[in-house]
């Protein structure tokens, strides 16, 4: 079976960027075979970049998770390579965009920082680690380079940690926040199913939505298909996730949302 | 030689539904060799999925063919594997989409929904049917397995058929419709070269076009070295459909048209 | 170890016409292991792409670099298979598009006309020479046919060649023209270090930039990390060009250019 490498960057397509770092893997792990996650996180986005990285993996084979998103490039942001508690690898900054992922699979139990230019580029650019160190790293630990190679030991406890947004649930209220707004104008909050109960908000109940000062219904539903075209809806997405929709249709439009908007839901009760 | 997947959806590459998709494969079918064929079709616009699938699948290695556009995910349509006449195998949603592509192989000669849990994830959520069903379908089916084993078979003239939109073919007069827009602006319609001939459009005729009421000329051309930048071409494309473009600039900008949009060609007596 | 097609266009994901010539190159050869450098190459714009390609390459495996940007397709240019003097292999258009790449590898010591009908697909048409013409070509190639079979020997000083725009150079000013846009905005330049250091603009040297008119301050700096959000930096990229960034936001957006844009720079002397 071949090493996977699993690769999830803000780098989009327009550009070369993920070609050239697929074309890096290639020279130094000719045998790896590259799944590619998305590369349409938001500029800089790290919470996104986090949260889809979380999400996505535990329906990738386990191998290395290579992420880069990356707006501290050419700071004082440390390089890293880690392993969770079932073994996978993980390379990318140290901002906070691998914990949540790593976490679902029992934690980083080593961490290691990228400080060994046997395993990098000859030359590191400022501005571009993604093709210089990063892939370079995913690439030998794809050959079977242990992560005690690649650098010195970090403490797991002293890694970058994100600040997620937490939402205030009320008996009937709910503030929250728009974690991704999907091809789809899907709108996911940060929220599970537990905080709805807490408001009261079950399948079936009408709910208002306020977003911008602006006042919406909808409707608690368990899928599309419970719904008429044009109708929002509260639903649980398939990432596990509570999300905003709208049947054949973009709620992020019509609420005029986007990722860090607010949210506020409450129980209708007209 | 490698079991082949071709995949083509209307999920787009900005979220990571495509490439969790890929995951989903490579963890049930690790040799499984993916090809892309488009993910850029228009969300929910089953007619242009199919009329794309079934244009690109002769130039496409047999194997598993899985396409994904599926507005009524989570709704009453049936989870299909197909076989046609040359033993491809398709699977997708019962709603037309899969069609056109089978009948450039001689037809649908096997028919099964997909209805055994074994071969789906262990969670089937009710709105990512790409990820939980139809994926490790196909996964499955490139590991050998059989089509009867996915579940009951279906009659194949009980499958759910796209209405093609028709032209209305006058001696030198046709109504037609726009069946998609590509990146360049070219403009495919639902036209042969037979067609134009009826009306009398042959190479070198000219031809009156009336969009939206606004007039444009334009001349009917093997090729695009016929024409001088900015004239606007009849032409048989490369997929053998007819259709509109302007040498070096957007037809679809030009003649303010989309995907359904009518277009009414008459020959210009002038 | 697979035989590597690289694969560079300005296709675009949004059609099928990327997925078409994956089809093709797997049909003929399904071993090759095909490696997308990029398909956002602007329509038709020669010169981006021979650039794109020229700067990724030196990171990509050898192999056959497949690369169509090709406005002139159905005229008089004439199909090319090029080999360079470190023993790589090119296919596309007589436009330019492949020789700055293969000038970094030595120049072109061999060049070939696609001529021969046994290595192209059965139709070829007079607008999609990506799928039936050079992708067929790339895939006989990669599967060891020798440039001499594809057709008739050229001689490579006969080829065409782009003309390169040239910065005019003053000791304290400099006209450039803008190379390239990318996705987070950052300006690429037809500029080199040693152009700054006849125009005295070293790091630290503040820049009057000229765009369209309006002036803007801005610094030379080695990278980013010099700089606070929203300053406008003159630096070395990643591929040793110089480019206009602003940390943390879009030069292009704020100075108001694209690729072609004039762009006057001046040692600030206040």
């Amino acid at each position: 079976m071949p090493a996977f490498i699993t690769f999830l960057t803000d780098f989009g397509l327009q550009d070369d960027f993920v070609g050239t770092c697929h074309g890096v893997i290639k020279r130094i792990a000719p045998a790896a075979e590259i799944v590619d996650v998305t590369h349409g996180i938001r500029p800089g986005r790290i919470l996104q970049g986090a949260l889809t990285l979380a999400n996505a993996l535990p329906y990738m084979p386990a191998g290395v998770h290579l992420a880069v998103v990356d707006p501290g490039v050419g700071g004082g942001r440390r390089p890293l390579a880690l392993r969770d508690a079932e073994g996978r690898v993980y390379v990318g900054p140290d901002n906070g965009l691998l914990l949540p992922a790593a976490e679902r699979f029992g934690g980083v139990v080593a961490a290691h920082e990228l400080a060994n230019p046997a395993y990098a580029l000859e030359s590191v650019s400022r501005t571009f680690h993604g093709r210089d160190l990063f892939a370079p790293a995913a690439a030998h630990l794809a050959n079977g380079v242990s992560l005690a190679e690649l650098g010195p030991p970090l403490d797991p406890e002293a890694l970058v940690r994100l600040d997620l947004p937490e939402p205030e649930v009320g008996p009937a209220r709910i503030r929250a926040t728009v974690l991704a707004v999907d091809r789809f104008g899907n709108v996911a909050l940060n929220l599970t199913r537990e905080h709805l109960e807490q408001a009261s908000i079950v399948p079936g109940t009408r709910v208002e939505l306020v977003s911008r000062g602006e006042r919406y219904f909808a409707v608690a539903a368990r899928t599309f298909g419970d719904a008429r075209p044009g109708d929002l809806l509260v639903y649980e997405d398939s990432y596990r996730n509570l999300a905003v929709a709208v049947s054949q249709g973009s709620a992020a439009t019509l609420l005029g949302v986007e990722e860090g908007s607010d949210l506020v839901l409450q129980v209708d009760t007209l």
